[in-house]
């Protein structure tokens, strides 16, 4: 088998064997096919696509590129979800403990931010002594004895997916509904848990931009995990504007502990009540959807939620008083309110727009090499639908040294308004 | 500028800038982008086309990309020809002397042959001492002196061209019109000449595969070199089965020879007078085409091109003699017949697998490594319309060793018989 006629067929659109698949990912971890060869293939990929029976074969290689996490010792029904990114997205950080609090075992690898998008490991990192490196053992001792872990993934899961990703990367080979799902699938399968639940996201804070695209990446996605034995059931739903309120690592932590104590805000709080019901009812624990989601909003009622999470935040060395108080989280030394000139109603707060903002202010990271200064970000004070008069709030801004006037008329500018009322938008856009 | 955009744009189907190309160009040759970005590049070329404007950008920046030859101080007007290669095509070795012996000044850069196709310098390094490298100025010199010199490329000539065609020919990604157009022209612009005559094939022996594809790309070339002021027709010519009879180093020195005496095959010396006078024509040296070829046919009968050719090989150190007395040319320890066991018409003598059968006997290089054994090769009986009966010699085989079982099977089946008459083919498709 020559590589460079792997790259033709793939060229000339002919399908790749499951062997070929194989044969490539092989080769390319254990070094035996340069970088250039592999990036004209993905090239040829990104244009000419690939079958759903090739990408199932991809997936499948990649997974078993590395190790995979046994999960069988764990009693009781393993969980994951994943998020396709999106700006204040820390479903995780609610969710988890909802789920665990109800009875599923909830074994989660997550990643770091970069550019407008942030990342669990980060969010949780904000809490004083949280400690994302476990060993396996200690991670999935943790998952049987409190139902909940939450750690970065290791290095030797699907090791294809680290030199394909830094690849596509430079490359312009990123935007492929065969090669994200591929990506993503083969690290769940990997990380063994038997319901996954994706939100995958649209909009112009998230990667696909279209719902149409959405759906398309979804359904391959379930195709994926189901070929393999896994329950998978994905939403999609709208990045048009960030999830919830706050963009920025300790005060995303504190909305969720918000969240978990019924305080949070409307958008975010519906999406983790929808993903909790599926999960629930996919994986058996409830009868049905509305059983499931009577049961996500009891342990909210009961505490029985926030005690999870407080729980695993001492399990993995974090300070449980900043849960329980919030306001000993990191906290910015300036913040500033960004106040509306005009009077009308919000047409959208542009979420990709304002997760960069935050990402220069400190919240997130620009390149890989760049540190995260966990009290920054920007608080949303209106919405969309929202009224607005002169003097209103929009946004307050948690900074660490003087705001620029540019940032700050961009801040402004992120803020769309209309003179006629604008119609809520609908978070989830569809459940598959 | 960032390269991984400008591969975005591409692979987005956006035309790229000329400075966009022109830096790729200059950053590549300069060792500053990685082999693995430009392979995803070239992909979605190949992929997504390139627009006359780009591929124009990209001929003009790889010619600059190293040194160009300056023909000025040679008088008279000053002619190229470039075949894009196949099976037995030793044009040059016949045009060139015929061009020389009109007047024109042919300063020549040839190549080598790979796989089926056999390259011009090869076939010259055949004669004993003929040497392929001489140093600019002296190529210049002999230009001026005797009208006419072939050499190798010389290292600095496009030097783009060389580090790209290495990468596509890795990549799967050589078949591609602007790309193939770009490299060719590049070269032609840098070595100089006022008037260039293409010859580009079709068909399973040449690159091509369709009469229409090549018209597409000599269309492209001749608007890539008319954009920069040269003069520049194209013949489109049948390459399904070898030009002339001999498929072989000294094999094909021996029959340019034949046709210098006006006794070579017909095909052959038809492409070899059509393109003579397309060229004199358009370097005004004839009035026309008709003239042009009356030229170039007196050229043959009063010796002038032979003695032209026997010039040359002595200039550049040469043994006349093999040219005077082609029997001096290197000689095979065996020839071997191979006779027709049937009754019937040819209804094609297939090129690439007559190319293929050559090279494994030692006629050319299977990889870059190979050492080519001149005095091998396949001499044609029959042709295309051709009537055979059994007995009746198909082929002459010149080789070093036993031939195996298996490899005159090949060559046997590589004659396609019809029991209907066939009509002969038609070498030129069309003259542009």
């Amino acid at each position: 088998m020559r590589f460079v006629d792997i790259i033709e067929k793939k060229r000339w659109k002919e399908e790749l064997t499951e062997e070929e698949i194989r044969w490539w990912i092989l080769r390319y971890v254990a070094g035996e096919i340069p970088d250039y060869q592999v990036s004209a293939l993905l090239m040829a990929i990104c244009l000419n696509g690939m079958t759903a029976r090739e990408t199932s074969a991809l997936t499948m290689a990649m997974m078993e590129s590395g190790e995979t996490i046994d999960l069988s010792r764990i009693e009781g029904i393993k969980v994951d979800k994943h998020s396709t990114g999106g700006v204040g997205d820390k479903t995780t950080l609610a969710l988890g403990p909802m789920l665990a609090a109800c009875g599923a075992k909830v074994a989660k690898m997550s990643g770091r931010g970069l550019g407008s998008t942030g990342g669990t490991l980060d969010k949780l990192e904000s809490i004083r002594g949280f400690n994302c490196y476990l060993d396996k053992e200690t991670f999935i001792r943790q998952v049987q004895d409190i139902g909940i872990a939450v750690i970065g993934q290791t290095e030797s899961l699907v090791p294809a997916d680290k030199k394909l990703y830094a690849l596509r990367d430079v490359t312009g080979t990123v935007a492929s509904i065969p090669l994200i799902a591929s990506s993503i699938i083969s690290k769940k399968l990997a990380a063994g848990a038997e319901v996954i639940e994706l939100d995958v996201k649209y909009g112009d804070g998230a990667f696909m931009k279209t719902a149409k695209e959405a759906v398309e990446l979804a359904r391959m996605m379930i195709y994926l995990g189901e070929a393999c034995g896994r329950k998978v059931r994905a939403m999609i739903t709208d990045m048009n504007e960030p999830l919830g309120r706050a963009i920025g690592n300790a005060l995303e932590v504190k909305e969720a502990v918000d969240t978990l104590r019924g305080q949070g805000p409307a958008d975010f709080t519906e999406l983790v009540l929808s993903s909790g019901a599926n999960i629930l009812a996919e994986a058996g624990l409830t009868a049905d959807k509305t059983e499931g989601r009577r049961k996500m909003e009891a342990v909210i009622a009961d505490g029985s939620a926030l005690k999870k999470l407080k729980q695993m935040v001492r399990a993995q060395g974090g300070d449980a008083d900043q849960i329980e108080h919030p306001e000993l989280l990191p906290k910015a030394d300036f913040v500033t309110p960004v106040f509306s000139k005009e009077r009308g109603y919000i047409r959208r707060a542009r979420a990709l727009e304002l997760g960069r903002l935050a990402m220069e202010i400190g919240a997130g990271r620009e390149t890989k090499e760049d540190v995260i200064h966990p009290e920054t970000g920007i608080v949303l004070g209106k919405k969309t639908g929202d009224f607005v008069k002169p003097g209103d709030i929009l946004a307050w801004v948690h900074h660490r040294g003087p705001l620029e006037g540019e940032w700050l008329e961009r801040l402004y500018t992120a803020f769309e308004m209309s003179a006629e009322p604008v119609p809520e938008k609908q978070l989830i856009y569809k459940t598959l």
